[in-house]
């Protein structure tokens, strides 16, 4: 039994191997370099670590680690969907259902339904852990952008409102980590590298 | 308070987005890319969560993940040193202790402090927390070294006696785990991708 879960888990941990080749829009700080998805869920992780003590209720910081660590092995199969691509929902997509399931389908059944749930948890975004996850998946590429002299928004034209209502996901998690973030967001709108629409 | 705790957080999630940088010898999965130091962070964490259950003594998880996701960071100013290379200590030299020192000194005091405790931890390998840990960083590279035709034994001549004298640390975190890496290493050397030496 305890080797079959070995050989099981094994699989797993060379298949997710993969998640270090899914690029994301975004670049790492004061770069040029694309982030791939593995770097990106180590830095939530280390931001869920050293944040928690503003998350404005209590959370179970080993259960938000695992959403971060997790929340994007989808991809793998799925690809990464820019968040501002309004052609495509970026949640919780048919494609992404099967990915989850033969992903974290190739662990022990125990483990792969334990890791279903809790990748399911963090795209409802329902529960205060959750909404911390969120609100770490929001803050990351913020202040990349911002060092990056406006990044993906500049380089998409993506206005401050349609930043803002994503980004005010922030909020959910965290007040105080939320004033720190709209302030940046207002400074980008000054430094004139986030845009504001007039109608 | 809390907002100047907020600060130095931010400036040292900012700071460690250089692991993203340091690339280690040993490469991805069936693959000549080389790894970095934070997809390898990331990996660990992954593997500590899955394979958690092999451990032989009880561990807190959450103090094993953290001690992955960081055991790394003093990298940024210490550079990787090859686990292999005989000319230089791997283990907590002082080049090392002035980057943990200079780099979690970025944090909020109690913070910094707590990183640095547990960073020693897992350099020094006595508690069952800080076995499991390296049982999961010797693990992962073995894993890959098979995939990539013995990887990095065979690009610098290292001989099964050597790998095996590093590889048996997973004995002290999991019998189960080292029952089947010590299988890998031997059908290594039946393959001609691991070199006994002789006398």
């Amino acid at each position: 039994m305890q080797i079959d879960n070995l050989l099981k888990q094994v699989a797993f941990i060379k298949e997710i191997d993969k998640l270090k080749y899914i690029q994301r829009k975004t670049k790492l700080f004061n770069s040029d370099r694309h982030e791939n998805d593995a770097e990106h869920s180590w830095h939530l992780a280390m931001m869920t670590i050293v944040l928690a003590e503003h998350s404005d209720k209590p959370i179970d910081v080993l259960k938000v680690l695992k959403m971060v660590l997790i929340h994007d092995i989808v991809e793998i199969d799925a690809g990464d969907i820019f968040i501002y691509d309004s052609a495509k929902s970026h949640a919780n997509t048919d494609e992404e259902r099967i990915a989850a399931k033969r992903i974290f389908g190739l662990l022990p059944v125990e483990q792969a339904e334990e890791f279903i749930a809790i990748w399911e948890e963090f795209e409802e975004g329902a529960t205060d852990d959750a909404k911390f996850a969120k609100a770490m998946d929001r803050f990351e590429p913020l202040l990349q952008n911002t060092s990056n002299n406006g990044g993906t928004w500049a380089e998409f034209n993506v206005p401050y409102q349609k930043v803002y209502n994503k980004k005010k996901a922030i909020k959910n998690g965290s007040k105080a980590i939320w004033n720190y973030a709209e302030n940046l967001l207002n400074e980008s709108v000054d430094k004139g590298i986030l845009i504001k629409q007039t109608d």
